[in-house]
Protein backbone atom coordinates (compact mmCIF):
# COMPACT_ATOMS: atom_id res chain seq x y z
CA UNK A 1 0.00 0.00 0.00
CA UNK A 2 1.08 3.51 -0.95
CA UNK A 3 1.61 5.91 2.06
CA UNK A 4 -0.01 9.19 1.15
CA UNK A 5 2.08 12.03 1.75
CA UNK A 6 -0.21 13.63 4.45
CA UNK A 7 -0.47 10.32 6.87
CA UNK A 8 1.43 11.58 10.29
CA UNK A 9 4.65 9.09 10.75
CA UNK A 10 3.15 6.51 13.22
CA UNK A 11 3.93 7.19 16.98
CA UNK A 12 7.19 4.99 18.48
CA UNK A 13 6.24 3.77 21.58
CA UNK A 14 9.29 1.88 23.62
CA UNK A 15 7.03 -1.02 25.75
CA UNK A 16 8.39 -3.15 28.58
CA UNK A 17 7.79 -6.94 28.13
CA UNK A 18 8.66 -9.50 30.45
CA UNK A 19 6.54 -11.93 28.78
CA UNK A 20 3.95 -11.81 30.90
CA UNK A 21 0.18 -11.55 30.84
CA UNK A 22 0.50 -7.45 32.25
CA UNK A 23 2.79 -6.43 29.75
CA UNK A 24 1.24 -8.79 26.64
CA UNK A 25 -1.86 -6.58 27.23
CA UNK A 26 0.30 -3.45 27.59
CA UNK A 27 1.88 -4.21 24.64
CA UNK A 28 -1.22 -5.19 22.70
CA UNK A 29 -3.18 -2.21 23.56
CA UNK A 30 -0.15 -0.02 22.23
CA UNK A 31 -0.15 -1.64 18.76
CA UNK A 32 -4.44 -1.42 18.99
CA UNK A 33 -3.57 2.29 19.76
CA UNK A 34 -1.50 2.03 16.59
CA UNK A 35 1.95 2.72 18.52
CA UNK A 36 5.35 1.61 16.38
CA UNK A 37 6.33 -0.63 19.13
CA UNK A 38 10.04 -1.22 20.32
CA UNK A 39 9.21 -3.81 22.81
CA UNK A 40 12.42 -4.36 25.76
CA UNK A 41 12.92 -7.11 27.45
CA UNK A 42 15.50 -7.77 30.30
CA UNK A 43 17.57 -10.44 30.82
CA UNK A 44 18.78 -9.62 34.78
CA UNK A 45 19.52 -13.01 35.91
CA UNK A 46 16.30 -14.01 36.86
CA UNK A 47 15.15 -17.24 38.12
CA UNK A 48 12.11 -17.15 35.46
CA UNK A 49 14.87 -16.58 32.45
CA UNK A 50 12.06 -19.05 30.41
CA UNK A 51 9.68 -16.06 30.14
CA UNK A 52 12.21 -14.28 27.89
CA UNK A 53 11.19 -17.16 24.99
CA UNK A 54 7.20 -16.12 25.72
CA UNK A 55 8.26 -12.57 25.22
CA UNK A 56 10.60 -13.21 21.62
CA UNK A 57 6.93 -14.64 20.45
CA UNK A 58 4.68 -12.31 21.71
CA UNK A 59 7.11 -9.83 20.09
CA UNK A 60 6.32 -11.17 16.98
CA UNK A 61 3.13 -12.25 17.65
CA UNK A 62 1.79 -8.56 18.05
CA UNK A 63 3.92 -7.03 15.73
CA UNK A 64 6.48 -5.12 17.15
CA UNK A 65 9.03 -3.15 14.82
CA UNK A 66 11.63 -4.14 16.98
CA UNK A 67 12.36 -6.36 20.08
CA UNK A 68 15.54 -6.15 22.50
CA UNK A 69 16.66 -8.31 25.10
CA UNK A 70 19.09 -6.14 27.10
CA UNK A 71 21.37 -7.94 29.69
CA UNK A 72 21.62 -6.08 33.14
CA UNK A 73 24.35 -6.94 35.08
CA UNK A 74 22.24 -6.01 38.21
CA UNK A 75 24.32 -4.91 41.04
CA UNK A 76 21.41 -5.47 44.00
CA UNK A 77 20.77 -9.10 42.94
CA UNK A 78 22.15 -10.48 45.79
CA UNK A 79 18.90 -9.32 47.80
CA UNK A 80 15.81 -10.57 45.97
CA UNK A 81 14.18 -13.70 45.80
CA UNK A 82 14.14 -13.72 41.97
CA UNK A 83 17.61 -13.53 41.63
CA UNK A 84 19.18 -15.11 44.12
CA UNK A 85 19.23 -18.87 44.73
CA UNK A 86 20.33 -18.38 48.56
CA UNK A 87 16.31 -16.28 49.08
CA UNK A 88 13.70 -19.13 48.82
CA UNK A 89 10.23 -17.50 46.58
CA UNK A 90 7.68 -17.29 49.05
CA UNK A 91 4.82 -19.77 48.16
CA UNK A 92 2.67 -19.10 51.22
CA UNK A 93 0.39 -16.47 49.71
CA UNK A 94 0.63 -12.45 49.20
CA UNK A 95 0.59 -11.13 52.80
CA UNK A 96 -0.84 -7.49 52.10
CA UNK A 97 1.28 -4.55 53.69
CA UNK A 98 4.97 -5.98 53.01
CA UNK A 99 7.05 -5.40 50.63
CA UNK A 100 7.77 -9.18 49.36
CA UNK A 101 11.26 -11.17 49.04
CA UNK A 102 10.79 -10.96 44.86
CA UNK A 103 10.99 -7.63 45.21
CA UNK A 104 14.37 -6.93 43.41
CA UNK A 105 15.68 -3.56 44.50
CA UNK A 106 15.09 -0.53 41.94
CA UNK A 107 14.47 -2.89 39.28
CA UNK A 108 11.78 -0.60 37.65
CA UNK A 109 14.03 2.45 37.88
CA UNK A 110 16.72 0.03 35.96
CA UNK A 111 14.11 -0.91 33.26
CA UNK A 112 12.63 2.23 32.52
CA UNK A 113 15.82 3.77 32.68
CA UNK A 114 17.20 1.48 29.87
CA UNK A 115 13.75 2.21 28.07
CA UNK A 116 14.77 6.07 28.60
CA UNK A 117 18.12 5.15 26.52
CA UNK A 118 16.04 3.66 23.89
CA UNK A 119 13.61 6.57 23.92
CA UNK A 120 15.38 8.87 22.99
CA UNK A 121 18.32 7.19 20.63
CA UNK A 122 15.44 6.59 18.13
CA UNK A 123 13.30 9.13 18.68
CA UNK A 124 10.57 7.64 20.73
CA UNK A 125 8.22 9.93 23.28
CA UNK A 126 5.94 7.12 25.11
CA UNK A 127 7.58 4.29 27.16
CA UNK A 128 4.76 2.27 27.87
CA UNK A 129 4.90 -0.31 31.63
CA UNK A 130 2.38 -2.94 32.29
CA UNK A 131 2.30 -2.22 36.52
CA UNK A 132 -0.57 -2.19 37.94
CA UNK A 133 -2.44 -1.71 41.39
CA UNK A 134 -1.60 -5.56 42.26
CA UNK A 135 2.09 -4.83 41.89
CA UNK A 136 2.18 -1.51 43.51
CA UNK A 137 0.26 -2.84 46.61
CA UNK A 138 3.21 -4.83 47.34
CA UNK A 139 6.03 -2.94 45.06
CA UNK A 140 7.23 0.33 45.57
CA UNK A 141 8.66 0.73 42.08
CA UNK A 142 4.93 0.27 40.70
CA UNK A 143 3.72 3.03 42.73
CA UNK A 144 1.92 5.97 40.52
CA UNK A 145 4.18 8.58 42.52
CA UNK A 146 7.08 6.77 41.41
CA UNK A 147 6.18 6.45 37.79
CA UNK A 148 5.50 10.48 37.91
CA UNK A 149 8.75 11.13 39.57
CA UNK A 150 10.62 8.99 37.22
CA UNK A 151 8.73 10.60 34.44
CA UNK A 152 10.16 13.88 36.07
CA UNK A 153 13.81 13.00 36.28
CA UNK A 154 13.14 11.58 32.60
CA UNK A 155 12.42 15.22 31.13
CA UNK A 156 15.16 17.00 33.41
CA UNK A 157 18.21 14.42 32.58
CA UNK A 158 17.72 14.04 28.76
CA UNK A 159 17.52 16.06 25.57
CA UNK A 160 13.60 16.52 26.55
CA UNK A 161 14.86 19.44 29.16
CA UNK A 162 16.44 21.64 26.58
CA UNK A 163 14.05 20.69 23.63
CA UNK A 164 10.86 20.69 25.29
CA UNK A 165 9.87 17.35 23.43
CA UNK A 166 8.84 15.58 26.62
CA UNK A 167 8.30 11.86 27.41
CA UNK A 168 5.69 10.38 28.84
CA UNK A 169 5.35 7.21 30.98
CA UNK A 170 2.29 5.09 30.06
CA UNK A 171 1.29 3.19 32.65
CA UNK A 172 -2.64 2.09 30.97
CA UNK A 173 -3.19 -1.21 34.08
CA UNK A 174 -2.42 0.55 36.62
CA UNK A 175 -5.96 0.66 38.05
CA UNK A 176 -7.00 -2.23 36.71
CA UNK A 177 -7.29 -5.60 38.59
CA UNK A 178 -5.95 -8.77 37.04
CA UNK A 179 -9.31 -10.01 36.28
CA UNK A 180 -9.81 -6.75 34.71
CA UNK A 181 -6.54 -7.04 32.55
CA UNK A 182 -6.87 -10.51 31.51
CA UNK A 183 -10.44 -10.15 29.95
CA UNK A 184 -8.80 -6.86 28.08
CA UNK A 185 -5.65 -9.10 26.99
CA UNK A 186 -8.65 -11.38 25.86
CA UNK A 187 -10.77 -8.64 24.12
CA UNK A 188 -7.31 -7.64 22.25
CA UNK A 189 -6.30 -11.10 21.20
CA UNK A 190 -3.89 -12.32 23.77
CA UNK A 191 -3.99 -15.87 24.34
CA UNK A 192 -2.65 -16.49 28.00
CA UNK A 193 -1.25 -19.55 26.88
CA UNK A 194 1.45 -17.21 25.27
CA UNK A 195 2.47 -15.39 28.76
CA UNK A 196 4.24 -17.04 31.62
CA UNK A 197 3.98 -15.82 35.13
CA UNK A 198 5.65 -18.04 37.47
CA UNK A 199 8.46 -16.58 39.41
CA UNK A 200 9.88 -19.98 40.40
CA UNK A 201 9.68 -22.15 37.48
CA UNK A 202 10.03 -26.04 37.99
CA UNK A 203 12.13 -28.10 35.84
CA UNK A 204 10.98 -28.15 31.46
CA UNK A 205 9.11 -24.55 32.37
CA UNK A 206 6.10 -26.18 33.83
CA UNK A 207 4.88 -23.43 36.51
CA UNK A 208 5.35 -23.44 40.65
CA UNK A 209 1.86 -23.21 40.97
CA UNK A 210 1.95 -21.35 44.82
CA UNK A 211 3.76 -18.42 44.06
CA UNK A 212 2.11 -14.98 44.58
CA UNK A 213 2.52 -14.76 40.94
CA UNK A 214 0.82 -18.16 40.07
CA UNK A 215 -1.99 -17.80 43.02
CA UNK A 216 -2.96 -13.98 41.29
CA UNK A 217 -3.35 -15.62 37.68
CA UNK A 218 -4.75 -18.35 38.96
CA UNK A 219 -7.14 -16.75 41.10
CA UNK A 220 -7.84 -14.66 38.54
CA UNK A 221 -8.51 -17.32 35.74
CA UNK A 222 -10.94 -18.76 38.63
CA UNK A 223 -12.85 -15.84 38.82
CA UNK A 224 -13.37 -15.47 34.92
CA UNK A 225 -14.86 -18.50 34.71
CA UNK B 1 43.06 -2.66 66.28
CA UNK B 2 39.85 -3.34 68.69
CA UNK B 3 37.15 -1.77 67.85
CA UNK B 4 35.34 0.02 70.63
CA UNK B 5 31.68 -1.28 71.28
CA UNK B 6 30.56 2.66 70.92
CA UNK B 7 32.33 2.74 67.88
CA UNK B 8 29.33 3.76 65.50
CA UNK B 9 29.35 1.07 62.13
CA UNK B 10 30.58 3.06 58.81
CA UNK B 11 28.39 4.76 56.70
CA UNK B 12 28.50 2.93 53.36
CA UNK B 13 28.61 5.03 50.42
CA UNK B 14 28.18 3.70 46.21
CA UNK B 15 30.36 5.89 44.73
CA UNK B 16 30.49 6.31 40.69
CA UNK B 17 33.99 5.78 39.30
CA UNK B 18 34.95 6.54 35.95
CA UNK B 19 38.37 6.76 36.17
CA UNK B 20 38.65 10.03 35.22
CA UNK B 21 39.89 13.01 37.59
CA UNK B 22 36.31 14.00 38.71
CA UNK B 23 34.83 10.77 39.71
CA UNK B 24 38.88 9.88 41.16
CA UNK B 25 38.13 13.53 43.43
CA UNK B 26 34.85 12.30 44.38
CA UNK B 27 35.82 9.34 45.62
CA UNK B 28 38.76 10.31 47.20
CA UNK B 29 36.21 13.03 49.09
CA UNK B 30 34.21 10.71 50.56
CA UNK B 31 36.85 8.09 51.64
CA UNK B 32 38.34 11.70 53.58
CA UNK B 33 34.56 11.77 55.70
CA UNK B 34 35.17 8.37 56.31
CA UNK B 35 32.76 6.58 53.91
CA UNK B 36 32.73 2.88 53.49
CA UNK B 37 33.25 3.33 49.41
CA UNK B 38 31.74 0.67 47.03
CA UNK B 39 32.87 2.09 43.81
CA UNK B 40 30.74 1.30 40.65
CA UNK B 41 31.91 1.61 37.24
CA UNK B 42 30.36 0.98 33.45
CA UNK B 43 31.85 -1.02 30.65
CA UNK B 44 29.19 0.60 28.57
CA UNK B 45 30.54 0.30 25.10
CA UNK B 46 32.48 3.30 25.38
CA UNK B 47 35.34 4.29 22.78
CA UNK B 48 37.76 5.15 26.22
CA UNK B 49 36.95 1.66 27.69
CA UNK B 50 40.80 2.24 29.25
CA UNK B 51 39.51 4.59 31.86
CA UNK B 52 38.26 1.19 33.52
CA UNK B 53 41.93 -0.35 33.94
CA UNK B 54 42.27 3.36 36.05
CA UNK B 55 39.45 3.16 37.26
CA UNK B 56 40.35 -0.39 38.73
CA UNK B 57 43.32 0.51 40.51
CA UNK B 58 42.17 3.67 41.45
CA UNK B 59 39.42 1.95 43.73
CA UNK B 60 42.09 -0.16 45.21
CA UNK B 61 44.48 2.95 45.50
CA UNK B 62 42.03 5.03 47.46
CA UNK B 63 40.67 2.10 49.46
CA UNK B 64 37.71 0.73 48.17
CA UNK B 65 35.53 -1.80 50.28
CA UNK B 66 34.23 -2.94 46.84
CA UNK B 67 34.68 -2.01 43.46
CA UNK B 68 32.27 -3.64 40.47
CA UNK B 69 32.27 -2.96 37.05
CA UNK B 70 28.97 -3.28 35.54
CA UNK B 71 28.52 -3.95 32.05
CA UNK B 72 25.85 -2.13 30.47
CA UNK B 73 23.71 -3.35 27.19
CA UNK B 74 23.22 0.10 26.38
CA UNK B 75 20.12 0.48 24.53
CA UNK B 76 20.67 4.17 23.62
CA UNK B 77 24.28 3.35 21.90
CA UNK B 78 23.75 4.36 18.29
CA UNK B 79 23.19 7.99 19.27
CA UNK B 80 26.16 9.16 20.80
CA UNK B 81 30.19 9.26 19.62
CA UNK B 82 31.42 7.96 22.65
CA UNK B 83 29.45 4.39 21.93
CA UNK B 84 29.10 4.36 17.93
CA UNK B 85 31.94 4.34 15.60
CA UNK B 86 29.76 6.05 13.24
CA UNK B 87 29.76 9.46 14.85
CA UNK B 88 32.46 11.41 15.14
CA UNK B 89 33.74 13.06 18.41
CA UNK B 90 33.95 16.50 17.89
CA UNK B 91 37.18 17.75 18.07
CA UNK B 92 36.93 21.53 17.50
CA UNK B 93 36.29 22.80 20.96
CA UNK B 94 33.47 23.28 23.25
CA UNK B 95 30.23 24.82 22.13
CA UNK B 96 28.61 26.63 24.57
CA UNK B 97 24.99 26.12 24.88
CA UNK B 98 24.40 22.79 22.60
CA UNK B 99 24.34 19.53 23.89
CA UNK B 100 27.66 17.79 22.47
CA UNK B 101 27.46 14.54 20.15
CA UNK B 102 29.46 12.79 22.88
CA UNK B 103 26.02 13.14 24.77
CA UNK B 104 24.89 9.69 25.41
CA UNK B 105 21.07 8.68 25.97
CA UNK B 106 19.89 8.90 29.61
CA UNK B 107 23.16 8.01 30.46
CA UNK B 108 23.37 9.01 34.08
CA UNK B 109 19.97 7.87 34.80
CA UNK B 110 21.14 4.68 33.98
CA UNK B 111 24.45 4.67 36.23
CA UNK B 112 22.37 6.43 38.88
CA UNK B 113 19.36 3.10 38.62
CA UNK B 114 22.54 0.87 38.86
CA UNK B 115 24.07 2.60 41.71
CA UNK B 116 20.34 2.73 43.87
CA UNK B 117 19.92 -1.20 43.18
CA UNK B 118 23.28 -1.93 44.40
CA UNK B 119 23.13 0.61 47.57
CA UNK B 120 19.49 -0.59 48.21
CA UNK B 121 20.69 -4.10 48.16
CA UNK B 122 23.84 -3.51 50.41
CA UNK B 123 21.88 -0.74 52.86
CA UNK B 124 24.00 2.30 51.89
CA UNK B 125 22.14 5.47 51.54
CA UNK B 126 24.36 7.83 49.83
CA UNK B 127 25.33 7.94 45.82
CA UNK B 128 28.28 10.02 45.14
CA UNK B 129 28.79 11.20 41.41
CA UNK B 130 31.58 13.67 40.68
CA UNK B 131 28.90 15.74 38.56
CA UNK B 132 30.18 19.50 38.00
CA UNK B 133 29.21 22.74 36.72
CA UNK B 134 31.12 22.01 33.48
CA UNK B 135 29.55 18.72 32.69
CA UNK B 136 25.91 20.26 33.26
CA UNK B 137 26.51 23.37 31.08
CA UNK B 138 26.51 20.21 28.60
CA UNK B 139 24.82 17.33 29.34
CA UNK B 140 21.52 17.48 30.78
CA UNK B 141 21.94 14.18 33.02
CA UNK B 142 24.15 16.35 34.99
CA UNK B 143 22.35 19.30 35.97
CA UNK B 144 21.08 19.78 39.70
CA UNK B 145 17.55 19.86 39.12
CA UNK B 146 18.05 15.99 37.59
CA UNK B 147 19.77 15.13 40.62
CA UNK B 148 17.44 16.26 42.60
CA UNK B 149 14.86 14.68 40.45
CA UNK B 150 16.46 11.37 40.55
CA UNK B 151 16.54 11.52 44.28
CA UNK B 152 13.26 12.24 44.57
CA UNK B 153 12.16 9.23 42.34
CA UNK B 154 14.62 7.07 44.21
CA UNK B 155 12.93 7.81 47.75
CA UNK B 156 9.56 6.82 45.86
CA UNK B 157 10.68 3.41 43.74
CA UNK B 158 12.38 1.83 46.34
CA UNK B 159 11.85 0.53 50.22
CA UNK B 160 12.74 3.48 50.91
CA UNK B 161 9.74 4.69 50.15
CA UNK B 162 8.22 2.30 52.87
CA UNK B 163 10.84 2.27 55.67
CA UNK B 164 11.34 6.32 55.00
CA UNK B 165 15.44 5.35 55.16
CA UNK B 166 15.79 7.65 52.75
CA UNK B 167 18.39 7.74 49.86
CA UNK B 168 20.67 11.06 49.30
CA UNK B 169 22.67 11.85 45.80
CA UNK B 170 26.05 13.08 47.05
CA UNK B 171 27.40 15.39 44.42
CA UNK B 172 30.07 17.50 46.02
CA UNK B 173 32.05 18.65 42.88
CA UNK B 174 28.33 20.45 41.62
CA UNK B 175 30.12 24.12 41.95
CA UNK B 176 33.03 23.34 41.47
CA UNK B 177 35.50 24.27 37.93
CA UNK B 178 37.76 21.97 36.70
CA UNK B 179 40.74 23.67 38.01
CA UNK B 180 39.22 23.67 41.42
CA UNK B 181 38.24 20.13 41.13
CA UNK B 182 41.80 19.24 40.28
CA UNK B 183 43.57 21.54 43.41
CA UNK B 184 40.90 19.46 45.57
CA UNK B 185 41.96 16.24 44.17
CA UNK B 186 45.83 17.12 44.47
CA UNK B 187 45.38 18.13 48.41
CA UNK B 188 43.60 14.47 48.56
CA UNK B 189 46.41 12.91 47.50
CA UNK B 190 45.44 12.42 43.87
CA UNK B 191 47.59 12.08 40.95
CA UNK B 192 46.56 13.28 37.78
CA UNK B 193 48.56 10.49 36.21
CA UNK B 194 46.13 7.58 37.89
CA UNK B 195 43.51 9.17 36.11
CA UNK B 196 42.03 9.26 31.92
CA UNK B 197 39.92 12.05 30.90
CA UNK B 198 40.38 11.67 26.62
CA UNK B 199 37.01 10.35 24.79
CA UNK B 200 38.93 9.24 21.80
CA UNK B 201 41.97 7.55 22.76
CA UNK B 202 45.02 6.88 19.81
CA UNK B 203 46.43 3.22 19.74
CA UNK B 204 48.35 2.32 23.23
CA UNK B 205 46.02 4.66 25.12
CA UNK B 206 47.29 7.63 24.34
CA UNK B 207 44.91 10.83 25.10
CA UNK B 208 43.91 12.63 21.46
CA UNK B 209 44.95 15.73 22.95
CA UNK B 210 42.04 17.58 20.98
CA UNK B 211 38.10 15.89 22.61
CA UNK B 212 36.62 18.23 24.61
CA UNK B 213 37.46 16.34 27.85
CA UNK B 214 41.18 16.38 26.74
CA UNK B 215 40.90 20.57 25.95
CA UNK B 216 39.03 20.85 29.64
CA UNK B 217 41.62 18.84 31.08
CA UNK B 218 44.39 20.56 29.49
CA UNK B 219 43.02 24.05 30.46
CA UNK B 220 42.73 23.68 34.11
CA UNK B 221 46.24 22.10 34.57
CA UNK B 222 48.07 24.99 32.18
CA UNK B 223 45.68 27.38 34.62
CA UNK B 224 47.50 25.62 37.91
CA UNK B 225 51.04 26.00 36.39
Amino acid sequence: MKMKMTDPPPVKAVVLLSGGADSATCLALARKKGREVYALSFDYGQRHRIELSYARKLARRLGCRAHRVARVDLPGSAASALTSRKIRVPKGGVRPGTIPATYVPARNALFLAHALSWAEAIGAREIWIGANVIDYSGYPDCRPAFLRAFERMANLGTRAGVTGRRFQIVAPLLKLSKKEIFRLGKALGIDLRWTFSCYDPQPHGKSCGRCDSCRLRNRALADLE
